[in-house]
């Protein structure tokens, strides 16, 4: 079977967008030009992505004035003094305000893109191009835009959607295997957090995934997508529900931040930080031990990390996690499974089980 | 007659909220905690404001947990850099997403707290207490913040409303002559564009403006937040007629980003501006000699710089006027005055008009 385009739509009112999904799509003019109102195009991508797909978005936007600027490639670089680079080239270019920002590359880039988006001229058009499966699945989808912070990540940005994501699917077949892997971390979360048959099914096809089978990958892409913008539809700026797609991403962070931006993908940190959530949750009796051992089984099968690095101490781990976007009146929550399928968001844990879940990981690196 | 407390309101839906403005509220507590939801509190102030009025309003906030961050006075600081101050603040001390940051200082303050709520962990809660005539007229109303570039001002930031504009009347007795001066461009501003009758009692008025006695600036403070106010909910996001607050600004910007920021002060680059405008609408025929001679009079008995310094040429101006946020698709616009009490946003206008006009200074000043 030939996987062909499928179009997904994210439903935020006025503020509502089309995913598309397919083999080639990042060479189509049309679907540029349905998606762009002014003349000024500005594309921003990184050092490793430009060289292998930036000539081809720039054919497809021909008749358009565009530019672009390239940033250096890595979550270290996700800075106030990068992104300023993008101010740069805008202004040092005199493009004004109906302008149109496409953000082409992974994570990093399209945070980067949107926050600039967002803050340039007060607002100005944005697409998103995600080249990784990362982005594909979780980042370029929802709006979240944003810096980190040399005290925490993701501190500094805005909730900005974009008027289009368009994910080509043939970009997956450059993508190192390091950087496949760190996207199955968000893949897995969608099948935890909500869809156990989804979670279920990736159990079966993981091999296809990590073969890069095109079906296998299509499918994955168009069902993370469908979570996403469901959880996102209904809660678009994290009131509530929407905190649930960050299993994982607490300990994930607080291992980015202590390791420093760079060292540990963000999907690696989220395999990791899903173990550590898991098996916290057993401690709770929240899961059963063959249900922790699956998300384990399948974390490690992928490819990723299932456990802290040695050097991340249970006090350090404490600090780092102190300034969580989803601290309340200084109360940490955390997103903790209830079984396959099944995540919430609470405050309502047993910390000295928190406590014994860090300690477990500094015996076992030491 | 005693002035007293009055109260304002910016109708934006659920954005919506008040303007006080009255003498002593800034050490009110009531009127913080009316407008607090959470415990944690930051004031961001300056070197010259902390000095003489942080502790009232910290005393106002006792029962919250509260700090500040104390940024260095002027234009030439509101930058990426120095923003960066107030995100190593909250993060150090833990603030999170259920803070609010309070703006205690004029327009640059008002401008970069606000931006810093607006993106702090992608928005928290923002109180505007504007203690310079122009932030309490003008920049502390309406939602606009944002930081400088190199290349153009207010050019990266966001539409970001406050829960409330705390505007204490008694500190503008501390203000410098100079700063007093620099608001009142703004006000004359509000008579040109839309307020013929206001624009006839500064006439009239002025002199008691300038000595600073307080039941006509608490009317002239009022007044132009009533203009403000009716104008913003009309075209939040400046799609349309809001752009007629920018009367004066884009020949100012590009005064203020010529000069070096902190050189001119934003009100004087806006008065000697709407000198600008004026004459260009004389040549466009949009202005009597008679009514072109009521503008600059006021400006220069406000003690306002009534042309451009000496030091940009026109082609400078040119160069600095085509990042404006009004230019869209390469096509200049202006705000220009046909009448007093009416104004235009436009860009059809004879370039030769223009030209003109910046060569006049040229020759005015050599």
């Amino acid at each position: 079977m030939q996987p062909t385009t499928q179009t997904l739509h994210v439903d935020l009112g006025e503020r509502s967008y089309p995913i598309y999904i397919g083999p080639g799509l990042l060479g189509e003019a049309e679907l540029y030009r349905r998606h762009i109102p002014g003349q000024q195009v500005m594309v921003v991508s990184n050092e490793t992505v430009a060289p292998l797909y930036l000539e081809q978005v720039l054919t497809a936007l021909k008749g358009f004035q565009t530019s672009s600027v390239i940033l250096p490639d890595g979550e270290q670089f996700k800075t106030l003094e990068i992104w300023n680079r993008i101010f740069d080239a805008l202004l040092a270019q005199h493009f004004d305000r109906r302008c149109t920002i496409v953000a082409l590359g992974g994570g990093v880039i399209g945070d980067m893109a949107g926050f600039a988006a967002a803050a340039y001229q007060r607002g100005v058009h944005f697409i998103q191009v995600p080249t990784t499966l990362l982005a594909q699945v979780d980042s370029s989808v929802g709006g979240k835009t944003g810096l980190n912070h040399a005290l925490g990540k993701n501190m500094i940005g805005a909730f900005y959607q974009p008027r289009c994501v368009i994910a080509d699917t043939e970009t997956l077949n450059t993508l190192e295997d390091r950087q496949l892997a760190a996207g199955l971390a968000e893949v897995i979360k969608y099948g935890l957090i909500t869809d156990a048959a989804f979670f279920a099914w990736l159990e079966q096809h993981l091999d296809a995934l990590l073969n890069r089978d095109i079906e296998a990958l299509s499918y994955a892409i168009a069902r993370s997508c469908q979570n996403k913008a469901r959880i996102v539809a209904a809660d678009e700026l994290e009131a509530g529900q929407r905190a649930l797609l960050n299993l994982g991403h607490t300990f994930g962070h607080a291992i980015e931040t202590g390791v420093g931006y760079g060292d540990w993908l963000h999907g690696e940190g989220v395999g990791a930080g899903i173990c550590m959530a898991a098996s916290l949750s057993q401690k709770q009796g929240w899961l059963t031990s063959d249900e922790k051992g699956r998300i384990v089984a399948i974390i490690k099968r992928a490819g990723l990390p299932v456990e802290p690095p040695s050097s991340l101490t249970p006090e350090r781990f404490i600090a780092l996690m102190s300034v969580d976007k989803k601290v309340v009146d200084g109360h940490l929550r955390l997103v903790l499974p209830q079984g396959i399928g099944k995540s919430v968001v609470t405050g309502d844990f047993n910390h000295d089980h928190l406590n014994a879940t860090l300690n477990e990981y500094r015996r076992a690196n030491r």
